[in-house]
């Protein structure tokens, strides 16, 4: 276990899994200090968690927020006023703080890019959350984090699964990775049930609480076709080394098969402060109380094949990488999912949408 | 991958693993050469694997074997006839030979003792699937390794999964380890049902193909009793650490769950030649065209509490631990399992047997 306090910025700390972040983040106190908070625009949020948590530094992405919250600090003593960076330039001065030891990065889409690659060539710890920003600008980001021999450990719990799956093991011994994939809310069902499928329907994920943009992702696949292309990227794999298997009750969070035909797996109950806690510990594991698997009370664990007729998600994403367009791909789904939150488009949809932006 | 061939030796090779581990050592010709073959007093399969494999070095416990072996051995040219050792101490020569990188110990009870001690004062990397000897002796042989700083690596399959999940890992963040174990092929029975048991119902194991003795062992669970001891020596756990899990389908090997709740697990399809080449390819992994796992085919796995009350084998192996009465345990175990084949007790009087020679 670390001797010494390690300090975190956290860039997307108002988000679902921000917010988990911090619960974690306050259970170590003997490990882990915030030392800077970062969101796109939910200042209220931050504004609490700025008096919850005390960081030193926070940043907002979106300028007319931070300057509005920026107003709103000075009510506060100035002795726990933190300093605020405003605009894309604060998150790349929030990622780099010379001060900071870790950097997550939590937020969706690809507006923290910048701020990634900046924290990589300061040579900041890096574990990520973000998997849109590797989807579409994988290469880059992999490029710059082998230039400046910086780990980047993933939060996602399939990915997080994986590289634990791989310590101590030489990365030229894996044959292939297995994605476990709970199937979402609508798995078993035929194109003809999903017709009618409604945005409540579809953020009522049966295993993992997340946000509902994350929760639609989730339903279609998409969001299995974006960890396909995310852990091709972190562990440097060739699509035919990836596969999706359906595994309902979300205890095995991904394998790995090796060239021997040995396989590893890491499990718990699901719940991503597991996650979280590795990336925040790695490469140590502290000591936490988190809910412990009970495999013989669980009784059995199923596993199934996916359906990517029905479910065509991961199918796009492999055309998008194939082609190139995984910036398209991650951008087509942003606009399809908020068509669909906004009762503009039906469920399947989607696909239609995401396959037409991909074939322009 | 190793670049140079690696010398082994073998330990039993004439049983039913050692046939298995000398099948493994013939695919990869590359990595491996066959220095060394051992056996109790089975000359016949000796010779037999004389002329297959053409060692270097045989030894042969048994002394008037010993001798036999030697005369039938002058009919071989002296080009391919092996230099012979008889008796115990041709067990510590051939388990010490200068020429060895490796020595594979996969006799059963504790004859190989001295043989193994005398390996790891040599230095010769270990590879153990003799659980009887660590049982037996788990604290003198654990102790040897690591004053001589001698990483053992285990056989066993649940063992080897263990060890796998280990890799990278601090030992000091296991939590505790679940060893899985198949339940035997009387798994759901009562002591009623128990009672008629005969020794051919018992050596037919439903997943693994094994000798009789240890076949016997599994159906009564004094196997996974010896293995709870083995676990707690090779890896330093306490008893508290080491829990059984029933586990029918044979496929999650063992698992370790960690301090902070995560828990790892190793799987393959069930064959011995998964934890038989990790043994040997130890700290690598070579290639292998071994069966791979297919999870989706498999569908589920299942898991249950294991039955102490009708299948007292693990209470009776941790009550022999607590007395110190390891070696008796494997002693009793012996005489009751050779009754049992030649019919003069009943499967229940096993237990028997064990209980009244620990409590005398």
């Amino acid at each position: 276990m670390p001797k010494k306090q390690q300090k975190i910025v956290v860039i997307g700390s108002t988000g679902s899994l921000g917010q988990t972040t911090l619960n974690v983040l306050r259970e170590f106190p003997e490990n882990f200090q915030i030392e800077g908070l970062a969101c796109f625009q939910n200042i209220q949020k931050l504004h609490q968690q700025i008096l919850d948590f005390k960081p030193k530094f926070v940043a907002v992405y979106d300028i007319a927020a931070g300057v509005s919250l920026a107003q709103k600090l000075q009510k506060i003593s100035a002795k726990n006023r933190p300093q605020i960076f405003i605009g894309p330039s604060g998150w790349e001065q929030i990622a780099t703080l010379k001060s900071a030891h870790k950097t997550l990065f939590l937020s969706n889409g690809t507006t923290a890019l910048d701020a990634l690659l900046s924290a990589i060539k300061s040579h900041k710890q890096i574990a990520l959350a973000n998997k849109e920003v590797l989807v579409a600008h994988g290469e880059k980001i992999m490029n710059t984090a082998k230039k400046n021999n910086v780990t980047i450990v993933p939060i996602d719990s399939e990915h997080s699964a994986i590289f634990q799956c791989l310590q101590g093991e030489d990365p030229k011994s894996i044959e292939k990775i297995i994605l476990t994939c709970s199937g979402g809310p609508f798995f078993g069902k035929n194109t003809e049930q999903l017709k009618n499928i409604t945005f409540a329907d579809a953020i009522s994920h049966p295993v993992w609480k997340m946000g509902s943009k994350i929760s639609v992702d989730s339903a279609t696949l998409m969001n299995k076709g974006f960890e396909v292309i995310e852990a091709m990227h972190l562990f440097g794999l060739k699509e035919s080394q990836v596969e999706v298997l359906i595994h309902p009750e979300g205890i095995v969070h991904s394998l790995v098969q090796f060239t021997d035909g040995s396989v590893k797996a890491q499990l718990s109950v699901p719940d991503m402060r597991f996650a979280i806690l590795y990336a925040l510990s790695y490469p140590n594991r502290l000591l936490a109380s988190f809910p412990r698997l009970d495999l013989a009370a669980l009784n059995n664990m199923h596993f199934y094949s996916a359906d990517h007729q029905t479910f065509p998600g991961i199918t796009l994403a492999l055309e998008a990488l194939k082609n190139r367009r995984t910036h398209t791909l991650v951008k087509a789904n942003e606009t399809a999912v908020q068509k669909f939150a906004d009762q503009q488009i039906a469920f399947l949809d989607i696909y239609e949408h995401i396959r037409s932006e991909l074939r322009k």
